[in-house]
C-alpha cells in the first residue's frame, strides 16, 4: 500500500471529524476557484431576494409581554436557503415569517440532522444596532453541519445573511425607543428535508434564520441553584459531539433537566465519567474561582475544549479572552478538566470564590449552589447580583454588545430606512 | 428526612431513565381509573376517525421501482394524533398522506425532541395481511418517547392504529397478487411540535404513522463487509440512549458511515470504550458465531441489553428465543460483552463461524468481513446467501412473517374491503 493511503487510512481510523471539516473547508475553496455552471452553487449571500409581508404583526410592548405566551413570538421576516446534493445552494430569500412544509418522512424528523447557532442583535446606547461576534456563529455553524452531515459553506456568507435579516427586521422590531438593554434572537438553523427514509445523509437541505424574543434569563434573584447529572444519563462523552451545536445533544438532556426542576434547581450540572468531571451547566458553559491551596492564587477555571465535551461558547471564549487580558497579574485563567470532588473539598477549605454559567441565552448567570448525591456545595455571593467575577465579565461583554466600549467585537448592522 | 425521600433521591441520583418510565406507565393507569373530564385524555385508537383521499396514487410495481426515486413513496393513508400537555391526545385522524405544517420555530427542528419505529406488514402464503410481533415496536415506542420527553401513551392504542392503517391501505398497497415475498415498511414517529425556543420539554407533540416502500436490503451477494468506527466516533455510551429508537441516534452517525461506504464498505461495527466492544453493525444488531476455545462449543454470541449501548431490536430479540428453543443441545446462545479484539483472536485460531447482522430494515443480512484498523477479519460464508445459522434464522421468522408456520408472532391485520 502506498504511504499516502495509509496515512488516509490511518487518519480516518481515529480522526474522522477533523479530517472532515478540513476536506469540507477544501472543497469549498475549490469550488470558489472553479467557474464551471455544472458544479454545486456556493451560498452567495449577494443572490438574496426580498419579499416583504403584506401583513405586518403589531410589535410587543416589551420582552416580558412577548414571552409570556407558549409561542416564541418572531418578527416579520425569515431567510430561507435551499440545499440540493445536485445543484447546490439555491438563491437565499427573505420572506414573510411562517410555517414550514416538510413531508411526514423529512430526515430531520427521524434522524436529527439539525444544527442552529444563537446569538443576539442589541441596540445601543448610540441608537445603533449591533451583533456581537456573529464570525464565532457562523464558523460554529459550519462545524456542527459538517458534524451532523449537512452540507457546508462558507461562513462569511452567513454573517452577511444574519446582517442582512437584521438590517430589514431591526428598525421595526428593536425600535430607537426601545428601553436600554433591549434585544432580539436571532435563531440560524439548518435541517434535513430530503423525504426519504433511510439512514443515510440528506441530500436536501434548509438552511434559515429567524428573529424572535427570548426571556431573560440572567436574572435569578440569588444565584442559579445546580443539580449534578444522575448517574445513568451523560450529556456528552469523548468521540461524540457535545461540542456541536447539532439538536442531538438537547432533546437527550431534557428528562434530567425537568426533574432537576421540579426538585427546586434551576438547571443540571452535567458531569463527566467515573472521575465527575463538570463539563455544561445546563445548556451553558461553567465557570468556577477558587483560590489555589498550593499558593493562594485566585483562578477562572473553566472545562477545557480539546477533547470536545463541552461547546465552544462565544461568551465562554470571550470571558477567557478578556479575563486573561484585563485581570493579568490577579486573576490566574486556566482552561482544564476538573472535577465535583475538586469542588467539593474547596468548599470544605473555604477556597471557593464563586461560580457562573455563560451562554448566549443566560448570558453570565451567578451559580449559589451545586447539590450533588445529597450534599450542598454553596458558592459566595457578594451581592443578589453576583459575586466580583461574574458582574466583570457581564460589564466588560455588555459595555461592547450595546456600544458603550468601541470594540471590534461588536459588529454595527446598518438598518434600511422603514 | 424521611427515609422515602431519602430513597427517592438516591434513585434519581443514579437511575432516572428506569424511575422515568415506571412514573409515566403508573400516570397512565391512574388516568384510566379516573373519569374526570379535567384531565389530559389517554391515547385512544377507538376515537379513530376517516378521511379518505379524494386523489388516490397508483401502486409500482415493483418495491424495486417504488424504491428507484430520491423520495420514499408512502400509501395513501396516513394517521396522525396530535398532543397537548393541557388537553392529552386528541381523536386520532387518518387522513390524506400528505406534508406536515411545521413552525420554524418548532421544538423539534432544534432539539431533536423526536422518536420513531420500523416494522413491515407482510403478505402471506395464505393471502393475509401480518405484522410480526407489532406489541414488541409499541413499547420500545414508549420508552424512546420518555427517554426524550415527548409524552407516553398506552402501547396497546398504538399497536391497534397501526392495524387500522394497514385494515385501509393494505388491500390496495399489498394486494393479494403481489410477488412472495412482499412487505409494507410501517414508520410510526413523534415529534415535538410546540413552536417556542428554549431547551425545555414540548408541551405539544405529533405521533403519526406512515407506511411505504423500503428497498430490500437483506440481499448483498457475498455479504456484507463492515468497517470499524474511527476512535473519534461513539455511536452510543454507558449513560446515553444507545437503547432508544431516537433520532440523535441516527444523525451523528452518517458521517462515519458515508466514509465507510466511500471506502466501499457497507456498514460501520460501532465499537465501545478502549476495549473495543462489539456493539450494533450499522443501524442494525450483530451476531456472531464462535467456536469456544476451551470446549469446542458453538456459541451465537451479541452484545447484551443491560448496559443499554444497543438497541433492544425485534429480530434480535426473535433470534435469541428461537435459536435458544430450536438449537437447544448443539449452540449456545450468549447475551454478552465482546470485543473485536476477540474476534481477531477467534479469527487466528480458526474459531469463527459465521457472522450476520439483524434488524427490521436489513432482515438478517450475512456479513463476510470486518476491517479493523487496516487488518480484515473474514467471516465463512456457506453460500452467497450466508452460513448455516443466518439462514436458519431467517427461515425460522420469515416463515412466521409470511405465515408459512402458525405462531402467535405473527399478528394478522383484517382488511377492509376495497
Amino acid at each position: 500500500m502506498a504511504p499516502s493511503a495509509t496515512e488516509h487510512k490511518n487518519k480516518q481510523d481515529v480522526d474522522l471529524t477533523g479530517q472532515a471539516i478540513e476536506h469540507k473547508l477544501a472543497e469549498i475553496a475549490q469550488l470558489k476557484q472553479s467557474n464551471s455552471s455544472d458544479k454545486p452553487q456556493e451560498l452567495d449571500a449577494s443572490k438574496l431576494t426580498y419579499e416583504y409581508t403584506k401583513s405586518p404583526r403589531p410589535v410587543p410592548a416589551s420582552i416580558e409581554e412577548a414571552c409570556a405566551g407558549p409561542e416564541t413570538i418572531c418578527t416579520d421576516h425569515m431567510i430561507t436557503i435551499a440545499w440540493d446534493a445536485e445543484t447546490g445552494w439555491a438563491a437565499p430569500e427573505l420572506r414573510p415569517y411562517g410555517p414550514l412544509s416538510l413531508m411526514p418522512t423529512a430526515s430531520v424528523l427521524h434522524y436529527a440532522t439539525e444544527c442552529f447557532e444563537g446569538l443576539k442583535v442589541y441596540r445601543g446606547v448610540d441608537g445603533q444596532l449591533r451583533l456581537f461576534r456573529p464570525d464565532c456563529n457562523a464558523r460554529r455553524m459550519l462545524t456542527s453541519a459538517v458534524r451532523i452531515s449537512l452540507p457546508a459553506f462558507e461562513p462569511k456568507e452567513l454573517e452577511k445573511l444574519i446582517i442582512a435579516l437584521m438590517s430589514v427586521d431591526g428598525p421595526k422590531w428593536l425600535p430607537r425607543d426601545v428601553p436600554p438593554d433591549s434585544y432580539l434572537y436571532l435563531r440560524p438553523t439548518m435541517i434535513g428535508t430530503q423525504a426519504q427514509l433511510g439512514v443515510q445523509a440528506p441530500r436536501q437541505a434548509l438552511l434559515y434564520i429567524t428573529a424572535c424574543y427570548l426571556p431573560r434569563m440572567n436574572s435569578v434573584a440569588g444565584g442559579m441553584r445546580l443539580h449534578t447529572s444522575p448517574e445513568d444519563m451523560v450529556r456528552a462523552w469523548v468521540g461524540g459531539f457535545g461540542y456541536a451545536k447539532v439538536g442531538a445533544n438537547y432533546g437527550p438532556s431534557l428528562q434530567a433537566t425537568l426533574e432537576a426542576k421540579q426538585r427546586g434547581f434551576h438547571q443540571v450540572l452535567w458531569l463527566y465519567g467515573p472521575e465527575g468531571y463538570c463539563t455544561e451547566a445546563g445548556a451553558s458553559n461553567f465557570f468556577v474561582v477558587i483560590k489555589s491551596r498550593e499558593t493562594g492564587q485566585v483562578q477562572l477555571v473553566t472545562a477545557p475544549l480539546d477533547d470536545r465535551l463541552i461547546l465552544d461558547g462565544v461568551t465562554r471564549r470571550s470571558i477567557v479572552q478578556l479575563a486573561r487580558e484585563r485581570l493579568a497579574g490577579e486573576v490566574e485563567v486556566v482552561e482544564r478538566r476538573y472535577t465535583i470532588g475538586e469542588l467539593q473539598e474547596a468548599h470544605a477549605e473555604g477556597r471557593l470564590v464563586e461560580a457562573f454559567a455563560a451562554g448566549t441565552a443566560y448570558f453570565v448567570a451567578p451559580v449559589s449552589l451545586v447539590h450533588h448525591r445529597g450534599q450542598d456545595i454553596p458558592f459566595p455571593m457578594a451581592s443578589a447580583d453576583g459575586g466580583k467575577y461574574s458582574l466583570l465579565a457581564k460589564s466588560w461583554i455588555s459595555n461592547i454588545m450595546y456600544g458603550r466600549e468601541d470594540h471590534p467585537w461588536g459588529v454595527v448592522v446598518p438598518e434600511k430606512a422603514e
